[in-house]
């Protein structure tokens, strides 16, 4: 294995442990990353006189090809080396001389390694970003032609009250908001160099760490060992994907709920559906059930980050190069369950038939039938008392409320009146819940507002975001 | 077991699932909470004319009295009551006749848990930023006196790099600093108000949810079904918890080694230490040994939260009434940790010859030496060779890299001069780390300035906190 | 606070860090363990001449005194004890003098906390496994009335084939034996007695273990290091813990799902469920939802667990005082869950018709179809396909596939003859599946028999296992 | 992308979702277990007259020879089939026509892909075990050298008692022998053969299912639904595995602890050591640093595989393809760790006398002392704080116990005669400790015949585990 650190070790590691110890098979996704970070550190010490024109004409001009030689395939990971750090350093020396050897003055690969973390995960969260986005839209232009249709809304999956189809998911389109919200915060933590801290002291060499910082978008760290030790910013970014995984899983149990005989709420899309090997009538809703499962993942994810830095002492572990597959792992997952559930909400067909069918057995309007009473004074707990009796009363008989004749009901109390009828009916009940956030068709046009104006479309760039969200 | 929904309900559950059933046991620590959301929801419902006056005073004095009663112990929690909830609206219903009964007029338990919890936290979230900037004031103290003290710095657990001990310990303020960022910003999200949401569709009456709000200080949320299923502000809460426990983690495993005779850097004062029960001569850092173990138990809050809202459809089901145990631990045990470290780390007793005589052996200025070379023209991979070889040479025959002679230096490499000596003089390294962040005391003072004026010294409030936080 | 370490400490701790430091709160679980522990240990101080008779009926009449006293209420415990061993020691020394001094004697915290942990667990787990049999019981009592109960099979939560109720609910009784099985591995590795370990490294005093660990129905560890460091088997009880837990979860979810008015196969008892206290027509299997969501706490305690031992060196670490909370909380929960379900399974409406009804649509005899094919020659992928096309027809047509004339099968293959409508038949398609294992009534039979006289049943104790630990 | 489930759907799955729902990637490791099965399927089918001779000449010739192509390379896993199963089966039809397609009577890919999953962690624990015995081999070879090497033992990382090195790191082979027995345990529960499940009913075919299990080595499960739905095995696997991360984090622990300047207990061989690119002088122990930290990824996995499984409805859904990769992780992970370990260990060079003069400092025979006092009659409680007193005013006269004299010993108490410096005397305390398990020679001696007679080295097959099943 080519190595960086054959200072005082002999014979170097036992060909036995190399690969146990070689991080080149996930760290080579940095690979743009960490030449993106050289050049700028190229750049800082030529302005600062620590290497000439001519060394940095060399440098610059060996990465710049060996990032094209990456790209084009012409340049393949050598599994010899230890590192894409080693990788790219070997490489360019090959390709330079000298001069590569003098890119690494003033820098350890202790602040590279997390300067290319960062940098990678400020390019994921852009990507995830755009893709919360896209699952939101899908969302939203379901709410859009729905805000009229009539469910049942559950609480312990039993029917509750009548709601929108369109309030319903939009409460998902809210928690996505949430998440990219969460994103900016931790990208604006993301953003950080540590470039300068070296292997965990600072430089004695006359650097400008703001000079580099700036030319990748970031402000510098204020303490070179926590620059080096410091690993939050995956174990937020793990966090922020097991939150939106929680939403993920949330949205694809309904879904699997919705597309059961049973419910019928939707169809899947046959482009988002799988058969079976043995049964011939099924078609299974698995990109819902995959979303679901893999919440594990991220979870697992996020706990091995914790782990992996619990009781590290400062300032750098060789623990800590298990920061990476972890959070490799959530951010690809969580863009995968996006994206695919993106694909199912916009291509399910919604059933409103079987919807509005469901809306009509389970007693939903019971709380309407206790408001009305409230409304005309009775104290709420005593008008809850009454609609109970009525539900109990109707069950028995195999009546729904609004066939109860008014006779029936002013024999259990005067304020019923012919209006109660209306008051019941589940269209009313939906559109007169016009309280703020409510499920009625108005307040659901103004929640569509309210998201496209949110941060959930304001750029891909946490940079780019208002400066205070109007969430 | 005192019921508020035997609306259809018969019999009422076993009476040996009431114990299973209910949450009295732990949501009575938000009976101030609850009091004040039902104080702000009759003030509203007043306002509305939803309520007269006198049902208002009714309610209002009630509760007020009832408030004053638990906080004296007039009042004791009956365990026949289901929830905070019941317990408090059968209370003033007693207390105040059919005017209790109006009180749960446009809400449910399901807005009215949702309330308590986001109040409660924000309480606890303002007790937890005091106690971070309790434990950063301790570490800044000692950052203070320790500018010039010279320690090992450490990767891998072997001596590194000459740090001050401020240098070393300030990263731990830095840490703390971004914990109450990450709560700063978890409270923007908590501060949001699910009460209107009722049960999970909004109501038909004309309630304003912005004057409850605003009342509370919060926003309204924007959906109502996402106001009765959110918990997101519960998991991020633990996560920002889990992730200051790995920075309390690795502060206390160093508070342990520097404890030890081996190590000997500090000796923690008695009042943190305890001993054993069989061997006389122990004195034990237990505190720091609990703060580290504690860890556990708030990643187990996390993964608990996690694990509960996995899956579940909306809008609320009774699972979610196992949020409040975990957050309620993860902020327990969080706050606990942070004062008793700050206890430990402003008494204990910081031991700097021991630190001194550790920074002499270990080569740690030998990358002094290969700057030296490098700064003198020699590319930095040829420095740190030869570099290698010294090191190799003075372990062989017992000497440190200053009892080199310079003729030996000569033999070696013509760009060793006599300010060798200075340049790989300890203090003299420590001295010119003087790169932004780097060691140097200059450096440290800086940072002391930087801390002293972040969001850490803002004010516990997160509505104190500055716009945008310098950092 | 009363400690028992003042050696060497001279002020203790500071007050403000004595409930940060103590377990009493916690461990006083375990005081009839840590008596039984120190019966055992005295009686062996005595038989190996280490104290004397005198001493030994002191040591013991104060034992069971303060066991008495405790148990009546008479004595308790007082804050001002560090842990349930300080408070006995010290209440034992006031009690009966210096005798209660020598209790100590070959002995330490160290491994007397080890073995009352041990202890305590081996009666949690003997009252978890009365709690398996007992869900078992209530799962095999509805198996027996519903060997004949057709209900679709589900995968994918899509209809699959036709399965009796007995059959699908005994997969959980399969689930609940491993689980004991699993709980008598973990006894057989908790029954071994750490006591004299001492603090780590055995005594100098003539003892003998192999006494003590047979009064206490152990045998003694064979490393004195590893007695006081060792809590693998409260991980590994956590872990049994937390697999019943997916098991009780996935019945829970059923649970859940059967309950809604869109499955409506099951009708949970009044005493089960809970309603709204808005809406008054809810009925809410509450039982199963808790239950389903207490999983979330058992794989965080198992989280805790895992996390607190990570990285600990040896011997005996504070940190390990965070053992206790996290595994009587798993233990707690899953007791609690096992027997509330075993409650709602015993007392729910199994509702057939229901059952029945759903199995008549989804096609879910389309496997028999082409297994009939694949039986007659026809080679299996090929009947499947042409099945598919049949399903495909049908459900275009708004047919079931016993609803095919013979006329349309046989324009599709010739193969199709009259017996194939006996071949379809929903109850002939689950009495056939008579494979080992399979829904057939007498396949249920036979499985009734296996669990009937499987571990499960084989009496509460670990003892009974057979004895056969290599060690 | 070629599928089985053609059946009913129609377009089949969009390609921008074939790999998001593709499991060939990491299911083709299982080739091998997938063809096993299908031969024992194949033959258990000719058995029963449900294929034909000829049928089976050529299902078991075209499945060897795809086996023997897949080994040598001939045969690429095409990226176009879905699974494994997919794979192999169509491969196999292209081979050998109609015969092929009759291979999945009676089958379904729910019980196929349980049997592969089942048979390959089989082997996997086979190697794990083979890698328990080769570290515990490491440990004890350094254990029978170091009998009389003398080392303070440590709670709370303060010294504490002496101890023989050989008795400190067979703690961590007895820790491993738990480990073995764990997964004997789990084997016995894995052996188990879903096979004949089907699809989740069984089949109406007259197959043989102890037939199959026998071939495989495994015995059937007993119900259909529960051979499709369980993955217990699965999560046993990854808890026995995260069981053992622990003890090895703990071991890693002390070697990168005892590797330090400061314990300079041992030195890790060059060829498990690496440097740093920037420090000359670093020799780190970072094979250690890694296990310690890989045990997060396990934790990681066990945390997901619970996660998948939480509240799954039976009996398969597609989450369940989570599965795979967690477990894949564990086995790997934990597999790589012990080997590197055991090389670690067994190269690493025991600096004895380092330790020796460690034990030299701290007190640690003040147990010693204190038992002196026991033996001649003071109470222990007494004795402690004598001994508490000496130890105080030797720590501040710069003197260790052995260094009073016998006249500043009587002036505290009359009990001290001259045999209390022997009483003290380090070897002497080391080899006193002669209890069952206690530190001295012959015990440590007694330890090494244990375990070399435990399940450590009773061969790597389960099936020499005791027949015990209770079902």
């Amino acid at each position: 294995m080519k190595v960086l650190w054959s200072g005082r070790a002999g014979r170097g590691l036992d060909p036995a442990l190399e690969s146990f110890n070689s991080s080149l098979p996930f760290d080579s996704r940095m690979y743009e990353q960490d030449i993106k970070g050289s050049l700028a550190h190229a750049a800082m010490l030529r302005g600062q006189g620590l290497i000439d024109e001519k060394d940095f004409e060399a440098i610059s001009g060996g990465l710049n090809s060996i990032l094209d030689d990456i790209k084009s395939g012409a340049l393949e990971f050598s599994k010899s080396a230890e590192d894409i750090h080693s990788f790219i350093e070997t490489e360019l020396t090959e390709r330079v001389g000298d001069a590569g050897k003098r890119l690494h003055t003033a820098r350890s690969r202790n602040d590279q390694t997390a300067l290319d973390l960062r940098l990678y995960l400020l390019e994921r969260s852009r990507e995830i970003k755009a893709a919360l986005a896209e699952l939101a839209s899908a969302i939203m232009e379901k709410a859009r032609l729905h805000k009229d249709t009539i469910m049942p809304g559950y609480t312990h999956l039993q029917r509750g009250q009548p709601l929108s189809f369109a309030q319903h998911i939009l409460a998902y389109a809210f928690m996505l908001e949430r998440d990219r919200q969460r994103l900016d915060d931790c990208d604006r933590r993301t953003a950080v160099s540590p470039l300068g801290s070296c292997a965990l002291a600072g430089t004695t060499l006359p650097i400008d760490r703001f000079m580099t910082a700036k030319e990748l978008g970031m402000r510098p760290c204020e303490n070179s060992v926590d620059g080096v030790s410091d690993r939050d910013f995956a174990i937020e970014f793990c966090s922020c994907a097991a939150l939106a995984m929680v939403h993920l899983s949330r949205l694809a149990e309904e879904l699997i709920l919705w597309s059961s005989l049973e419910f019928g709420f939707i169809e899947p899309d046959e482009s988002c559906s799988t058969g079976s090997s043995i049964m011939p009538q099924k078609k299974n809703p698995d990109i819902a059930e995959l979303a679901r499962g893999k919440s594990g993942r991220v979870f697992g994810d996020l706990m091995a980050l914790l782990t992996v830095m619990k009781g590290l002492p400062l300032a750098y572990d060789k623990d800590m190069q298990e920061d990476k597959e972890a959070v490799f792992d959530a951010a690809d997952t969580a863009l995968a369950c996006l994206r695919a559930l993106a694909l199912m909400v916009s291509t399910m067909k919604v059933k409103t038939e079987r919807m509005l069918e469901a809306a009509k057995r389970g007693f939903i309007n019971a709380t309407d039938c206790a408001d009305y009473l409230a409304a005309r004074g009775m104290p709420f707990r005593d008008a809850y008392k009454l609609t109970g009796e009525l539900v109990r009363e109707c069950a028995e008989s195999g009546r729904s409320l609004d066939e109860l004749s008014l006779e029936e009901l002013k024999a259990r109390s005067q304020l019923f009146e012919e209006d109660y009828y209306r008051a019941i009916d589940l269209r009313e009940c939906m559109r007169k819940r016009s309280s703020y956030g409510g499920t009625s068709p108005a307040s659901v046009e103004a929640q569509l507002e309210i998201l496209s104006k949110s941060a959930l479309f304001a750029g891909e760039d946490f940079q780019d975001a208002p400066e205070d969200s109007p969430l």
